[in-house]
């Protein structure tokens, strides 16, 4: 510790999320150090201003770590906290055997109870980010009762946002993957409807299912020109696309978005300010994002736990650090 | 008339849009023929099959026509409607004696009663125009119950932002504006607060007026990339930017909109769709948008009704053409 306010937490569970292989692909620079940023863990330890949290609680972690006290916590944009920053840039990361977690009073969310099983810690580690992320996508593009959505990217945050928008109310949820085990577990998270066409013919097949109308939410959960250019023609005019992908190579095209009237919003997902909205549903059983998690190993296997996203062999990795 | 569903109009009052000063200017290709886009007028004439209007109506005639009953109209998006369009682009416009309006039992709203002062058919002629689209504004950048709002331009878009900021419930609006009249005009409308800065100026006095978190609301009124790039930049996170210029030069920074968390949205307003709602406060004497008319002249005095507004001696021209 070097702060009164940090606390140390063991790490139980870690997993590797889709921005972590941008290091791994040499496509961000990388120095040796930490890395991760999603991860459930046991506190060992508190700085001498920690309220809220005690040693030998479990808590989840979101990827971003906020004093929950500036006007942007209290206004429920974590991600924009005046104090706060990202792991792993302040020097500590999840995929590891123990973090120092700044601001532990903001930032870690404490789970009640005890004796979780196996599946419910993997759901509860989703709400660090993935899951957060999801909700984040639906919130932003006004996700409500008897919507039609569609979630373009099947990745583990697109999933996640399929499950999220069944979650806000969606009667009709359209799944834009090409990958059968993905389909299917959208079919699980509520997904009433699959599209495998890409590009032009995703978009025509949107538009025919909806009667040339668009969708009321289009949820953007990649981040290429290519996802956001799908998310834009699908939305139908008075909508906004709700986009979690972190931006590469997208633009907006201004002109077209105002003469269809078709906003955007979104960013990094305060998934803290979520974690007390889902964690009930998670703990209730009503929801099961760690069905993401479709692969696991441990610290040593890490190096697999990439290569097994990397080649598109698993949805996310799971990685096994300690117990509970 | 041409179709069954047409009505014609005899112009009442009609005025000038900052958009038809881009002809003016040569800004944009213009053939001659009729030109304008916001009037009221009394029906003169219907078609075999319109029904929810009757000669000898005063009515309200929103800049684009629209048939009321498609997707898009139900959903309150009248400007993208499939069967409709824009005035003057279909032939006909409002800056004379009479117009042939399209769709006219989705398009033309009558005003109720008789006798109406002066002022009040201003305010009426506001509607089908610029005082909806600074509704737009307002309702694209979520304004609500208590919000700290700002309104980048001080055209008449930008002043009825003001007033329809106030009118949902803003707490404190701050007018960005140089210009005395227009900054009384926006006090007289509901505005609490006064910018006279631009551009790097103007976002650190919104800035440190809002303890450093930025505005709730930003309501881009210009449609400039400097009215735009100032928007964002106040917009806090979290914050939808409504717009509502005709974008010109926009360009959207979506790495830093992301980051921020800060979304657009925005487009030709549905004014059709607002009319409804905003008649009853015109009627009733509690809005008063018709004050952003500060210019009156006749058909014959047209060119001078832009020229005033060119050379920014007016706000805003109206153009008497007839009575009721």
């Amino acid at each position: 510790m070097t702060e009164p306010t940090d606390a140390v937490v063991r790490v139980v569970f870690a997993c590797v999320c889709g921005s972590d292989l941008w290091y791994y692909r040499g496509e961000s620079p990388f120095e040796a150090g930490p890395i991760g940023h999603e991860f459930i863990g046991v506190v060992e330890d508190v700085g001498a201003e920690v309220r809220s949290v005690a040693k030998g609680d479990l808590v989840i972690c979101p990827f971003a770590f906020s004093d929950g006290t500036c006007p942007h916590c209290k206004h429920g944009i974590t991600t924009a906290c005046a104090n706060g920053g990202f792991f792993p840039m302040n020097g500590d990361g999840g995929q590891g055997e123990a973090v120092r977690v700044p601001l532990a009073d903001g930032t870690l969310v404490s789970v009640p109870g005890s004796g979780h099983p196996d599946d419910m810690l993997r759901s509860l580690l989703t709400l660090s980010d993935v899951m957060g992320t999801g909700h984040h996508a639906a919130v932003c593009a006004n996700v409500k009762q008897g919507d039609v959505v569609a979630v373009v990217g099947d990745g583990a945050v697109g999933l996640s946002a399929v499950l999220a928008a069944k979650r806000l109310g969606a009667e009709r949820v359209i799944a834009m993957s090409r990958h059968q085990d993905r389909q299917e577990l959208a079919q699980t998270f509520g997904a009433t409807d699959i599209v495998a066409e890409r590009g032009d013919e995703a978009i025509a097949k949107v538009k025919e299912m909806t009667g040339g109308v668009g969708v009321d939410a289009a949820l953007e959960c990649v981040g290429t020109g290519q996802a956001m250019d799908t998310a834009l023609r699908i939305a139908r005019p008075g909508s906004t696309v709700g986009y979690v992908g972190v931006p590469h190579g997208v633009e907006l095209p201004v002109d077209r978005m105002f003469f269809r009237n078709v906003g955007v919003r979104g960013g990094p997902a305060p998934a803290r300010a979520y974690i007390p909205e889902l964690l009930g549903d998670v703990l209730d059983g009503r929801i099961d994002p760690g069905r993401v998690l479709d692969y696991e190993t441990d610290l040593d296997g890490i190096a697999e736990a990439y290569a097994a996203m990397d080649e598109r062999r698993a949805i996310k990795s799971l990685v096994r650090v300690g117990s509970v």
